[in-house]
């Protein structure tokens, strides 16, 4: 029965008793561990029960909503993260970002996460190439890592991972090869150089619920080319970050939500005729230079790798 | 960095982008395949959005969340259903099941549908067992299915399920045994006997995410003593309810807040020396009676196997 069937007394008696269920599952959360735990989770009650009440959510989208979480979790395993590409897409992940981003002005703005990082990955020297056989045209990376005041952070950690020029990343294509992901370390100046794979625009995973979902609304499933970033040293706000390919046609159309004008930046392209530096490349090559500006960290000993998110 | 470390004016700026995020969010579903799909959808990210905003979840909190989901979909599989037991824990099975409850006062309370549900059962005859070997006292069940003016209703479909005395379903057990689970036709005049097991109160499953969570906040896994029914004839909604055993202790804490005073029945437990009716047992039995009221269906066309579950 619609809310709209009933007497406005029926409503009302139903609506004051509705609200006493909400209070009840609230206050069963009383003995949470912290008090930001029972926080969280009275909030989160709340907005699921708000939800529930204003859509008059019927026993079969319940059902639906039940089977959509069953087969995102069944689709989840060690090399897809369904879960996360599922918050990417409802802008959860990038709003999480945004309520924690940095009050420093002088910082690099983050972005989503995405549910492609792996918590392992090879460490490369400067100057080297993560792409390890991926194919693509070779960008070269350059840049340093300083504080707001242009301090340099030597010894900064720099993951990257980045999809190849079929727009998968490694963990997309069959078997366990490890290609254009790895980390490595500025030097005493807070320069790094290394060598990856020109980004390409791509479809997120589109065979599984997420895909469905965007199907059935008519939405686009792609995201504009970008190279990820989690760039760290101790002391400083662990940084989650893009840069995007200027002029990429979908950057007004992100399917997971995270593009940031300040980190949209020019990829520049180079003829096979140019040399490129440090290294021999067949063929046309790209560059792309960007400084990180970490953000100190609030209590000082937040590290970097502490803060790195651990496997699922 | 915390929503109160911003001056007001860095606070409404933030606060005014992080709209224009859900608003960007909620236009991307514009092209819903259905107006209801776009405004079950709307409803959700903005309450999801609401929830972000109002905890300012952190990002630490977001991995947890989405490691939690991912758990909460490994331990799912064709027996165990712990995405509908982390639904009924945080009340919002109830509040779905109070949402869709028939406007017919005379119509009988429905509740919660638990996580053991199978959609294929055995059938049984009028006053066959159930229970096919599951350990329990006999309770001798009987009643009648009819609609609001007491009109018998011919044939109608009982679905039902139970716990055994140790407080596990079948499904719970080693092994592919189907027992204390089945379904049975009320005669022409609406009534129904059968056996089945005298319910004892049990934890819900304890030992993955949900149980975790449960621990964390120091709340009870305890669930009080019920069978399961579904009560379905074709032009009549479809009930989902349990009937509970008057007495039990844990009737004021429901794990999964299900309990509705009119579905709080005795049960009456008869000696050995009285015996019981059409059958031959060893020991004391008890006893149910409850009379079954269905609403007429909406549109009329509403059949009972249509909106039973499918499998997950």
């Amino acid at each position: 029965v619609s809310a709209l069937d009933l007497t406005e007394s029926e409503r009302r008696m139903r609506e004051e008793s509705d609200d006493a269920l909400t209070d009840r599952v609230v206050k069963s959360f009383a003995g949470a561990s912290s008090p930001r735990e029972r926080a969280v989770l009275e909030s989160l009650v709340r907005h699921l029960h708000g939800f529930i009440r204003e859509a008059t959510l019927t026993d079969d989208e319940w059902r639906a909503g039940i089977d959509f979480l069953t087969r995102t979790g069944h689709t989840t395993n060690e090399c897809r993260q369904e879960f996360i590409l599922l918050s990417d897409i409802l802008g959860a992940s990038m709003l999480t970002v945004r309520v924690n981003q940095t009050e420093d002005p002088a910082a690099t703005d983050s972005t989503v996460f995405g549910p492609f990082y792996l918590s392992a990955s090879p460490g490369i020297e400067l100057g080297d190439a993560l792409a390890q056989g991926a194919p693509g045209r070779p960008l070269f990376v350059r840049g340093t890592v300083c504080g707001p005041s242009g301090e340099p952070i030597s010894g900064a950690r720099l993951e990257v991972w980045g999809a190849d020029e079929e727009g998968l990343y490694d963990v997309q294509h069959e078997g366990q090869r490890v290609a254009n992901r790895g980390h490595l370390f500025a030097d005493d100046s807070g320069n790094f150089t290394f060598w990856s794979i020109h980004p390409v625009a791509y479809s997120i995973p589109a065979d599984g619920p997420v895909g469905e979902l965007l199907r059935s609304a008519e939405r686009s499933p792609m995201r504009p080319a970008h190279l990820h970033f989690v760039v760290s040293a101790r002391g400083w706000r662990t940084l989650v970050t893009h840069l995007f390919v200027a002029g990429d046609r979908y950057l007004g159309s992100d399917a997971e939500f995270g593009v940031v004008d300040s980190l949209v930046v020019p990829f520049v392209e180079h003829p096979a005729t140019e040399p490129p530096p440090g290294r021999h490349v067949d063929g046309p090559w790209s560059s792309v230079a960007y400084d990180f500006v970490l953000a100190p960290s609030a209590d000082g000993l937040e590290t970097a790798f502490g803060k790195l998110p651990t496997p699922l």
